[in-house]
This record gives C-alpha cells, sequence and structure tokens, in this order.
C-alpha cells in the first residue's frame, strides 16, 4: 500500500530532526523550511539541505517534496531577540519563570498556516512539528493547547474532503529522551544547528544550546557538533 | 479614557472598508494589508493606500499604525486561480456547491497569524477580519467555526498577559446589509476594488464583482465603481 505523505516542519535544529526520523517510519516525507529573518538564517538552511539530502528526500517529482518558503514579516514585526539584530541572545537563564527575548511572537502558527495549504494542495495527510512543551523555554507557542486549538482551526478552515492532522511526537518528551529517540532511529545529529547565536560555533551559553548540551549528557551521550 | 488599539485586516474590498468603518467607531486603528501574489495585488495595494489616507491612519507614530506586508509563499504553494495565472477565474456559477477556484487554501489563517504577531507586539486588543459567512462563495476560511476555533490558537499560543480577539462584524451579514452598514458609516465605497480580474475596470462578471453588484440592487444604491 502507498504510504500517506506527511509534511515535516524542519528548522535544521535537533527537534526537527528527531521529529523527520519519528515520520519517516511511517510516511513518505515533504520537508518544510522556513527562513523568518531570524540571525542564523543560513546555517540553518544548510542543515535542512542536509537533512533533506539524508531522508533522500527528492528535489523534483509530481508532488513537490521540498518547500523552503522565506518570510520577511516576522522581522518587520520584530518584538524578538532572534529576528531584531539590536536586541540581544540571553544566555540562558535557569528556571526562568519569564517568557525569553527569544520569543517571536506567534511564530509557529505562521510555520502551521504554511504547512496546512501546502498539504491543502498536496494531500498530505499529516503535520509534523518538532514542539515539546515539557522541555522548553515556556514558549506559549510550544504548548501542547495551542496544537489542540489550531487542529481545530485546520478542520474548520480547509475543504471538507481534506483531513489534516498535526502531530507533536516530541510535545511530552525531555531533551535527553529526544537525544535518545534520535540515536536509537539513526538521525543524522551532526548534521543539525541549534545556536540561537550566528557563530562559527555553536556558542554552548544560550537558552538552546545549553538544553541540548543537557539533554546529551543525560542520555548519556557525546553532541558531535562542535561547540566554542 | 484613551482608546483601545485595534488591527483591521484590510484587504482593500468593500467588506473590509465596512469593517474598517465599524472598529473605527470604537477603537484606534492599526491597518494592515497582505499582498500574496493575488493577480489583483496592485490594485488592492492602491485602494488600501487610498482607504488608510481616508480614516487618517498615519504612517509615523510611536505604534506604527499602518502595516503592509508581502508573501511569496501563497503563489510558491498554489492551488488557486487567485494566485496561479496559469488558472482561468471562472465567472460566478449561481449556487454552485463546490468550492470555487478562486479559494485560497487555508489563506485567512496566514493573514491572521500575521495580525497576530503583529498585535502582540503592538498591544492590540482586537483583530478585525471582514469575513462573511451569510453571504459568500463558500469559502471554509470564512466560516464562523473557523474564527472560533483560530481563537482558542490565539489564547493558547500567546503570551499569558495579552488579551486578543478576532471581531468578525459582518459574519452573518448579507451583502445588502454590507452596503447599507457601509452607507450609514459614511464608508468611501469608490475607492474599493472587489474584482477579482485584473482588468482596467471591474469585470462584472466573477464571483466578487456579481455579489457586489447584487448587494448595492438590493441595498437600493449605486455601486460608485466603474464596471466593464
Amino acid at each position: 500500500m502507498k504510504k500517506e505523505l506527511a509534511i515535516v516542519l524542519v528548522s535544521g535544529g535537533m527537534d526537527s530532526l528527531v521529529t523527520a526520523a519519528i515520520a519517516s517510519e511511517k510516511y513518505e516525507l515533504a520537508l518544510l523550511h522556513i527562513k523568518y529573518g531570524q540571525r542564523t538564517e543560513k546555517k540553518e538552511l544548510k542543515a535542512f539541505g542536509n537533512i533533506a539530502a539524508f531522508y533522500k528526500v527528492p528535489a523534483g517529482c509530481k508532488v513537490k517534496r521540498k518547500l523552503i518558503v522565506s518570510f520577511e514579516h516576522l522581522k518587520q514585526i520584530g518584538g524578538s531577540s532572534l529576528t531584531d539584530a539590536k536586541m540581544e541572545i540571553p544566555d540562558a537563564a535557569g528556571e526562568a519563570s519569564e517568557i525569553p527575548t527569544t520569543y517571536v511572537p506567534f511564530r509557529n502558527a505562521h510555520l502551521l498556516a504554511v504547512a496546512t495549504s501546502w498539504a491543502e494542495v498536496t494531500g498530505a495527510t499529516k503535520i509534523f512539528i518538532g514542539a515539546s512543551e515539557e522541555d522548553s523555554a515556556g514558549y506559549p507557542d510550544c504548548r501542547q493547547d495551542f496544537y489542540e486549538a489550531f487542529n481545530q482551526a485546520i478542520q474548520a478552515g480547509t475543504k471538507p474532503q481534506t483531513h489534516i492532522d498535526i502531530i507533536t511526537p516530541l510535545i511530552r518528551m525531555k531533551k535527553a529522551d529526544i537525544v535518545k529517540k534520535g540515536i536509537e532511529l539513526g538521525a543524522p545529529f551532526a548534521l543539525t544547528w541549534s545556536c540561537y547565536r550566528n557563530g562559527k560555533k555553536a556558542c554552548g551559553r544560550c537558552d538552546s544550546c545549553a538544553r541540548r548540551l543537557k539533554g546529551f549528557k543525560e542520555a548519556g551521550f557525546k553532541d558531535p557538533v562542535k561547540y566554542l
């Protein structure tokens, strides 16, 4: 039987890699990458290209299986240290109660909207996104509630004959479990870029690096990417 | 007391004009226009500029009150005769049961996502959108259910201290009632562009023109825009 088509949002970071690895077990993959003016745009795009090559997603076939979209508007709107070069990326703050400045307002809704439009046109039935509520910076658009509500919006706002579901396989996983799952599935962590800062190597100090390093340590594996 | 700030999605058509007129009675306006590669992009942008000038929305103040955003991705994704020049815009079909090719898959979710991010950054508390379920082409993203679900996604996916609501004042109105409401509020219909086709004058035959003309006729007013 022909496998169903699933769209996977692949930023190029470790969570989206493991999400693609999980999706690839059961579905044909269509990989979606979105450049939204974040400072590490080029590094993430390169990581996306390498991950797509690893999972052998063909560039040209009847249904396009790789889509790169470029946004200007999140940078125009601003309000985040990821898109505003004048703001500084903070170091990891431990258990902070405030939502950090790296939050890009409502970003994941934009990503899901693109994935949904693409799914409606290609006939894909699933949208995979590697959001994690359990072990995250507290971004509101990474919470399970948000995905449940967005799923309802998809059911209500697309053609009656389409059936598209958002799947969030990592939503309840800790970083260490995500690392273990990726190792188990042979996911190529060396190809990913997770750092919020745009240095030659990952900084090791921003919130994203700190969570990643902690995850690898707790899982008992060595992170193959290079740090400053 | 200082008025609350409301974002109004203004395409440049008659429904968005009347929506802006309604919002202006109670709120400070911040007008948002989105170019998404539709064939009448230039005409709609011009209409937006004229409507913004009519409602005296200043171009530059502390909080920006006019935002024009440009999308590439809906054209990239395709699947609609509004964004794909190779497809033909159909004439109005009366009471068709199929969703017409002018449907842009899940378009309104993209518009609302931009409005929500902008609202989160500017502190706007309302997002006005001129969708009409009652008298529309049957687009799924114009149904009340969709807006209710998206509202839930906004509540779940934005910062806890933000309170942003989608307002759809036209959702249960027929075109004739929208015309009457606009006339009552002194809305400048002459500035708008509703036609799906990109001719020198409105075609008068596409679904959008047909509904507009019928609405004016039933309301007993003359449409001030020129038709072929």
